[in-house]
């Protein structure tokens, strides 16, 4: 493997990548590659159980880059809403006992049947009120997600990331935050201009890594690719990233089913490779003061 | 059929939603359903022959909302520029033979195995700005067509709305056009604003409409879905197009292999049904001097 001995210092292997991984696997999986972060998915820590699967991470010596994820705001009526603000409260409650400032948040697409895209932003919104406060006082920022517009009428609503710093716009940035997905933003004409505005306004919470592969996959979800096989531009896409300022983990998080269906060792071996010859080269170079890893609180 | 009597004044059968008709029966099947317009495809009337097709829409009586399609203009090098301007120019000629002022262009994906995002949407400024002037002479105007993302690497680096009237600005309004097709722009965030400031820049040169079905079909060219059958909001987009004072046609065009192997007149029968339940409610009302149909050469 190529990543022996180069600079992973800011490398997060997503535990969504190593599918068939458990918690305890991926963590040590990451550790034995000499990565210093794992990005969590919540059904990994449950299986794990929430204080174990953080005594894992910690002995480890690991950070958790993010834990994936709330959201899901856009149920109609009071049943919906209430669920869905229970769940996101257990959400935060489960990032501040990992230790991680990070929950990343899927909007929720349009409610089954429905045609009124404009009322589901609007319930996004007004739970993101709702629940600032909350995260505030446990020290956890909400990283809103904008996914591709592919996604908009099943899982998010959140389309772009001008978007997502609009909604995010009347929160403290400690608290509401905004994740750059390259498979999910690549495609944006406006992206360099909001990642810059991401950057100015503090907001830059996440960057994950993965390619766009064609023919979109039968399932639409598992299109996303190693980087490098498919048409992202990762220079183009880091650069922009850097001159905002993002001093923080860079979370390699691929839904595939051939990447899934390989040996784990293999996939973080390739995953280390990509990033060194792909990703790397455009972050932050260490004379800028490129941090390493990130305060536990934004500050 | 609920059409009979009904005000189809409006309504344009896109040949591409009658795939197994030939551009004569589709112009038959419009007429004797009272539609007064058509859409065409290039590979319909080169079937029939350029003066051939002319004659055929002329002797029914109808009018051509628009040709479909120009584009593709992002192959790199100087062969690839060439026979882009070359393909282009025919398709101006064969718009203005026609008698159809507007010309739908796609843009062109990335290149095969290309990263470079970037220049591909510069070529395609680029190509505009040798197009527009042969355009210009022919009284066509070069309709650019956003398409959604998830084609963005292989047919269309316009992608927004947005991005198309700023790829249009630099050209007079009669030359350079946008065109709003539900299907790829419904999930917008910022669609009633762009769909404004091209109403106020005399842009809206075509309107189309048809559904997002959901999952994702196969070959993700025919998710589409007749209006009704997804998640579309026709009410709000219908209300922008309206307030921006389109007055031109309703192509329906429609991507959908089911659709697709269904008897013609069928077809043309529900979106008839479907025009006048969900689209034209929601278009410029007779007393508002709605237009009927289009001038030639828009003014």
């Amino acid at each position: 493997m190529s990543g022996r001995g180069a600079d992973l210092s800011r490398l997060s292997l997503n535990t969504a990548t190593t599918k068939r991984w458990t918690l305890k696997q991926a963590v040590d999986g990451a550790a034995r590659a000499g990565l210093p972060a794992v990005g969590l998915w919540r059904d990994r820590v449950a299986e794990a159980g929430l204080s174990a699967a953080a005594r894992v991470v910690r002995d480890a010596g690991l950070r958790i880059s993010s834990l994936c994820r709330g959201g899901f705001l856009t149920a109609p009526g009071p049943d919906g809403r209430r669920a869905a603000l229970d769940d996101n409260r257990a959400a935060i409650d489960e990032a501040a006992t990992l230790g991680t400032a990070e929950l990343v948040l899927v909007a929720g697409g349009l409610p089954y049947g429905s045609h009124d895209l404009a009322g589901a932003r609007l319930r996004v919104a007004e739970l993101l009120a709702e629940l600032a406060p909350y995260a505030a006082q446990r020290k956890v920022r909400l990283a809103l997600e904008p996914l591709h517009p592919m996604y908009c009428a099943d899982r998010a609503v959140i389309s772009t990331l001008g978007q997502a710093l609009d909604l995010a716009a009347p929160f403290d940035p400690r608290v509401v935050g905004v994740v750059v997905d390259t498979f999910h933003v690549w495609w944006d004409p406006d992206l360099a201009a909001q990642i810059a505005r991401a950057g100015v306004e503090g907001r830059l919470a996440c960057y994950q890594v993965s390619d766009w592969l064609l023919p979109i996959a039968a399932d639409a979800l598992l299109s996303r690719g190693m980087m490098g096989d498919g048409q992202i531009d990762f220079t183009a896409i880091g650069r922009s990233v850097t001159d905002a300022g993002y001093p923080g983990d860079v979370e390699v998080e691929i839904f595939n089913a051939d990447i899934w269906a390989s040996d784990g060792e293999d996939v973080v071996s390739r995953m280390i490779d990509r990033y060194l010859d792909l990703v790397l080269p455009n972050l932050l170079p260490d004379d800028r003061g490129g941090a390493r890893g990130r305060a536990p609180w934004p500050v």
